[in-house]
């Protein structure tokens, strides 16, 4: 079913930021996933508001890529393709969060797969790990940032000083809020997938309409001033979690203290934690929104409907394996107490092109001692630095000692 | 092939941490199994080094569970169960970084699935996650923290300024540490969990003799101490990127800034972080080692193979919505700057039952406010004691504000 002589046609509904980027990053990678699964992957329509016919993309698809969001057509068109034989693909959180049971009805009764990755989190695989990973690992509570706009706006307000309004306004120019950002800032898009992942995780229907959620509107400045004097950051948190023979799921701001996995997650990042007894727990984290983004994971999706399960394809390519790599390093020198040792020291450095970023000099006589990070630099330049370092033996009292520093910028 | 009459019958080779745990775990979680994959699980056997038959248990198995570790016999047990048909769960890092391709390519041509999410960073999902997820991304760069021994040791080192030897000692002491540390100190098990990742990650071959490693035994407390100088954390980091048309694969200490995603992982966890152009970045922690963490990775590869893909079962359960849930507060007050405010506010909270943990009171005047923490309650209560704090109209010159605390104790 799911292939058509060496091809696999994919036929896409939508056309907004997740969907135009979907239909730029799918023919970018159709090499690369041919190379995997064998099978080329192919477009056969987009379905627009004013274009095209959702039957005669339908007909010529082995897979529809339902990402026009909303109720309506949205959940029509997923049931007519499932019930059609065809495997789905969809990131609509409200749909899922509202009519789940249904469509996970009928994608069962057709034998057909409906993957919704892109609905919670983005690319953050949050839902493969609690539907697959963690099935052998019974779980206590879920708790996440699933809203990146509201997780941007309680980092900048905490950052700056800044009003509610202020901060959204920021988000709305970065890009971070929609024009019309009432799902987000009122915790409703939090609500619908904390639904749906509260339904994978306890296996119990969880409609939206059950989620208590509450927003970050009225969030004051002052708050997150007293916020930071009693060591605690706000973020607003989902949560799912077993109680007694109950499950309560909800939405609101909430206060955690430093050492919490979440605490550390700030800008327009998304990260869920999952706990259990048998796993303790894990956190997974990572940019939770964006065209780009989300087509990712709506991609790895559509790859997983390709190949089979656990396959893990034959080797692709043979890249070289490349032995010298450029590091920055910590340097580690204890010294004769006298003068000219960091010039000396400097002038070897600078030989090899080695170029020092920050020092510490410390101590005196017995006790001197020169430490310094480098910036980054081919290691077989480091190492020949360091070798003719470990030379001057009148100027050290033992041998140098190199440890790598990790530079790279992250956002 | 893999049912029996609505059974599951898995064969089990091993009985040390991870097999043990298994062999708990199975028949505890079976009943929920069932009830999720319409399957009941079996324990057909259990291959010791003195008890049972390879060949007896195969031939009553659908899949065989290798957890006896090491190159031989496990190699030769895993090929033969593949080519009878037997899907294959496995967590042996050694026998995957060194005979991978071999093994894979038998998995194809038998059509049977390999699974091995266990043999890298426990219960945190990487493998499925890189192979699986993150197939539609094309990855720039894999950054690990794969081994929970060092990771211990190092946490311990700067922690206490113990030695490497102090902290070792302190490892095994808590059980992070085997009673021959050997291959988690001088790097090679970080070595052979990097081959594995790198070869998913980059669709190319790469075997454990390929990958460069160094260890942690060189570590001075000193190194730490001047490390916390210059704002830098200690990791011992593996390390999988593209450069240029070659791969690096690498594992050694390193320095890291606050700011990296792995700098805050912390004691015996694990957490990788991948990177690519499309997605930004992910990171997954989590409890990297111990029998339970690990035997649930392992279920969860089982429960896998006995599902449809991407196949999100009937709800198991019908759990009720639990409305009232206990929480702590912070609670924000604007006062009137007058003798006994905290006196009647802490009054009417204790009538609720509600305890107060911190208080902060601030400014004059116009200005004053009194701010505080409270410790878990359930909501309705709290919110009684709020309705009755905003009817002291006369103290306050705004209405209340209270925000959740989130108030669980991680590891």
């Amino acid at each position: 079913m799911s292939s058509n002589g060496g091809e696999f046609r994919v036929g896409l509904l939508g056309r907004g930021t997740v969907g135009g980027a979907f239909a730029d990053l799918l023919p970018r990678q159709a090499e690369r996933i041919e190379r995997i699964t064998g099978l080329r992957l192919s477009l056969t329509g987009i379905l627009t508001r004013t274009h095209g016919s959702f039957d005669e993309i339908l007909d010529r698809s082995d897979m529809i890529v339902e990402l026009i969001g909303g109720l309506d057509p949205a959940r029509d068109y997923v049931l007519r393709a499932m019930r059609a034989g065809k495997h789905v693909v969809t990131a609509n959180k409200q749909l899922l969060s509202r009519h789940g049971e249904e469509l996970w009805d009928v994608a069962r009764q057709n034998a057909v797969q409906l993957r919704f990755e892109g609905a919670v989190a983005g690319v953050v695989p949050v839902i493969r790990v609690i539907q697959e990973s963690l099935a052998g690992a019974q779980i206590d509570r879920v708790h996440g940032i699933v809203n990146g706009t509201t997780n941007f706006i309680l980092t900048e307000m905490a950052r700056t000083g800044a009003t509610f309004a202020e901060a959204l306004a920021e988000a709305q120019r970065l890009g971070y809020a929609e024009a019309d950002p009432a799902e987000d800032v009122d915790g409703s898009d939090a609500a619908a997938k904390m639904a749906i992942l509260a339904r994978l995780a306890f296996d119990t229907p969880v409609h939206f309409d059950e989620v208590r959620y509450d927003g970050v509107e009225h969030i004051q400045p002052d708050d997150l001033e007293y916020a930071r004097e009693l060591g605690l950051g706000l973020k607003l948190i989902g949560t799912a979690e077993r109680i007694g023979d109950g499950l309560s799921v909800r939405v609101h701001p909430a206060f955690l203290y430093p050492g919490h996995p979440l605490a550390s997650i700030s800008g327009p990042f998304n990260a869920v934690t999952v706990e259990s007894e048998a796993i303790t727990e894990i956190t997974m984290s990572g940019p939770g929104a964006g065209g780009p983004q989300t087509a990712s994971a709506v991609l790895g999706d559509v790859i997983s409907a390709m190949i089979p399960p656990a396959s893990t394809p034959a080797a692709a390519q043979r890249l070289a394996i490349v032995q010298d790599v450029v590091s920055a390093f910590y340097l580690h020198l204890e010294v004769a107490d006298e003068p000219g040792v960091l010039a000396q020291v400097a002038q070897v450095l600078s030989t090899h092109d080695v170029s020092v970023k920050s020092v510490v000099q410390k101590g005196l006589g017995d006790q001197a001692r020169l430490v310094m990070v480098v910036h980054p630099v081919l290691e077989s330049r480091f190492e020949a630095a360091l070798e003719e370092i470990a030379s001057l033996s009148q100027l050290l009292r033992a041998p140098p000692r190199a440890i790598r520093v990790l530079e790279e910028e992250f956002s």
